[in-house]
């Protein structure tokens, strides 16, 4: 159908005043008098509404005024610039044409709904302002992302979801079978006979893909992935998701100094392309979810990220142990009331935390010369705490199987990994970025089912 | 590192001619003779490779010397001009420095080795020619689809993977589970006791993200989904994987014939799009994997792609049922040797089929008014076969019901779908792009495991 967006409306106004225009759209209020009447129509393609005039001489004046909340019409009309008004122009309707009404017991009435109702909802939540905004952001924000690689000649690999190997026992993972549950087959000992299973062997969904990532980052030099990632955790919180989004870069040829500068840049280049291309949705959320947001991602932009050890922040954040509930003291991870006070209270802009002692952090990071501590880093923001966690990975086939032996993993599992220490090992380094985290950092929304279409965690996996 | 890419040195040669540089990047093959040698670097960044000379007034010339394929050096030295030679330019190196070592046993050697037997290195095989250049199509092909959908103002939602319902049956389903499998719960009737599960119910993985999608187009109108996808099919095909990507946009305030449009650009879009910032990897497709893949491709950016209804395309196919293998007759789904002849031979170009017997496709599909055909559209690509398919959906409440009764769907599985035909229905239409379908189809490549960086297929789990 030949229609125009209100999107295009708003943003090349002067080409459309004064000239007919039709548009589809879903009422979000309507009132009438005897003889004409108001319709705040979205269409989905901006923030904003359009407001429609229609007046009695058309001969459906009936059918109109008794639309519900939630219709769909398509209106033909001109549109007028309103310079009185709030809205900088409306639609002079000659015709509205009822596409599909919406029955009396349409869920999204004219008021304001708690997050909660809506979640229940998800079908339909995306229709309300809130979950517009949220939406559109989580869009723009997906598709920055993918833009800063592909200018900057990275090479975007889809890591596989379903896998045989548990990489790094990041989490507890979820299984992936094609076995009758009502009848598992066994073996003669009373094990499960996975050699029965669609793969052949016991599978699950992945928790990472990084060590997959790290295979091609050692054929194309810069790398990233962006896909969905999976934890089985039986955690009932704001932060926590079953199922989530993932950008993990990689790259060869680099250290920890050039992973902080890769995640500095997309950092700010997310955070500009959004408020860029996003300004109605981002002036809602600092109105009406998060005062000062704007200030805060400004502020982001444009800082120099701080730069401090591990071992100087646990300096730092000792002489401050009065204000925390868990004291810090150096070999214990920090939490989020220590990550906060280190961005918000000593920087007052973002910061890397580098070299975390070993115990800490995963298998694959590069041990410094020092034994106790790897090239590690977090990047921790005001607001929320840690956003990205990332490191030098260890390059050295002898020092990773030494590591490996310490804490019990078996080569055999790591065959491929070990094989990209032995045939042209180059210092690499990369980070993930966890994206709802993102959305939830850029949007202010503090609950991580609010930014996910349709959340999954536990207990919950409606639609 | 500061080090420049080989793709900026090919692209902009003028800068760097007579300057020094310094590049990082893997040998791929190397020669010397008792005062000088030539090595063949790839640096990943680029499909073609940059030739080093290096001389025996280098102290570690010995060391250079004995340097296996697949080793990580950096090179400083001058980008000299070789007007001479099949390559544009060499670095006439100062220094070279090992990065890593490739142990004899390194298994890419410098000739040809088969498909079959790359598969089983998925971890080293990007470091090839061939796959090189595939799996950077594949990550081109996937940002021009975002940035296609993305200029025209669509929104990127992810709809979920894990799924609580089998949404149009359209194929066997991996379970999901947290479940022990040694010792799974069961009800006091036997039956397995689900409610222990993660999420209190039965989960699969998905197979499609439409239903969820529609949801919302019917809140932004114009949506995309971008996402993996699963089947559980036993089938060892060379076209068929447990784990694929999909591409489903959905329009609202749109009909089949919007949707066939869309169709069109799109795909336009994205051969335009690789051909101009891949050709070197295109040409290499042209030459060695798909000779005419070009001509081909070209053909299809340049036809106006051609309609024909499903009963009309029976018809001509009728008069060759002699050259086929499956005899056509109306009501019978189209087999690939059908759709190839129509595009390839009757039409000899991109061909939309429209308007299938209801029977053969799914129910959520518009009924036609002559109640036997279904507004659904497939898209016939010369070379392949069918590319896209799609349908206008059924958005009338009761019509919808009733094709559901007739197939035996229960109404309640579908409540929030149904929803969308009860407030503020739209027309609307989509389809559903196989992500490596169309990486087959842009690169010529065969085997469906060649297109995907770690295939997951019946009995083949692998990293």
């Amino acid at each position: 159908m030949d229609l125009v967006t209100v999107r295009e409306l708003y943003r090349n106004r002067e080409e459309y005043l004064d000239k007919e225009v039709t548009i589809g759209g879903w009422v979000r209020s309507i009132r009438d008098s005897k003889t004409f009447g108001f319709i705040v129509v979205n269409d989905g393609s901006f923030f904003e509404n359009l407001q429609v005039v229609y007046h009695d001489n058309m001969e459906n004046f009936g059918e109109i005024s008794k639309l519900n909340v939630g219709a769909a019409i398509i209106v033909k009309g001109t549109l007028v610039a309103t310079p009185q008004a709030k809205q900088p122009f409306e639609i002079q309707a000659t015709e509205v044409v009822v596409e599909g009404t919406s029955a009396p017991d349409y869920p999204l009435q004219k008021k304001r709904h708690s997050f909660e109702y809506l979640r229940s909802i998800a079908h339909l939540r995306p229709r309300t302002n809130t979950f517009q905004a949220v939406f559109r952001v989580r869009s723009l924000t997906a598709y920055a992302i993918h833009k800063f690689f592909q200018e900057r000649g990275f090479v975007y690999v889809h890591t596989p979801l379903i896998t045989g190997s548990d990489c790094e026992g990041a989490g507890e993972m979820f299984q992936v079978t094609t076995l009758d549950m009502n009848n598992v087959p066994k073996n003669a000992d009373g094990t499960v006979d996975y050699s029965k299973d669609f793969f052949g062997k016991e599978t699950n969904l992945t928790v990472s893909g990084q060590l997959n990532g790290e295979t091609y980052a050692q054929a194309f030099r810069n790398i990233y992935t962006f896909g969905p990632t999976f934890r089985a955790e039986n955690s009932n919180t704001t932060r926590h998701a079953a199922e989530f989004w993932m950008i993990e870069p990689e790259i060869a040829f680099a250290d920890l100094e050039d992973d902080m500068i890769l995640a500095e840049n997309m950092l700010k280049y997310v955070i500009r392309y959004v408020m860029e291309n996003a300004p109605e949705e981002m002036n809602f959320f600092n109105s009406f979810v998060d005062k000062g947001l704007i200030d805060r991602l400004n502020n982001v932009v444009n800082s120099d990220f701080a730069r401090v050890t591990y071992t100087e922040a646990i300096e730092i954040l000792e002489k401050h142990n009065d204000k925390f509930e868990y004291k810090v003291s150096w070999g214990a991870d920090l939490q989020t009331e220590h990550e906060r006070y280190l961005t918000e209270e000593i920087y007052k802009r973002p910061v890397f935390v580098t070299d975390y002692p070993k115990e800490i952090k995963a298998f694959y990071m590069k041990m410094n010369d020092d034994n106790k501590t790897v090239a590690a880093v977090d990047c921790l923001v005001p607001g929320i705490g840690e956003i990205i966690g990332g490191s030098q990975r260890e390059d050295d086939y002898d020092k990773l199987v030494a590591r490996m032996k310490e804490l019990g993993l078996k080569e055999e599992d790591y065959g491929f990994y070990l094989d990209l220490r032995k045939y042209g090992s180059t210092r690499h380094a990369g980070f993930g970025l966890g994206f709802e985290r993102c959305i939830m950092y850029l949007t202010g929304m503090s609950n991580i089912r609010d930014v996910i279409p349709f959340p999954r965690t536990v207990n919950n996996c409606e639609l």
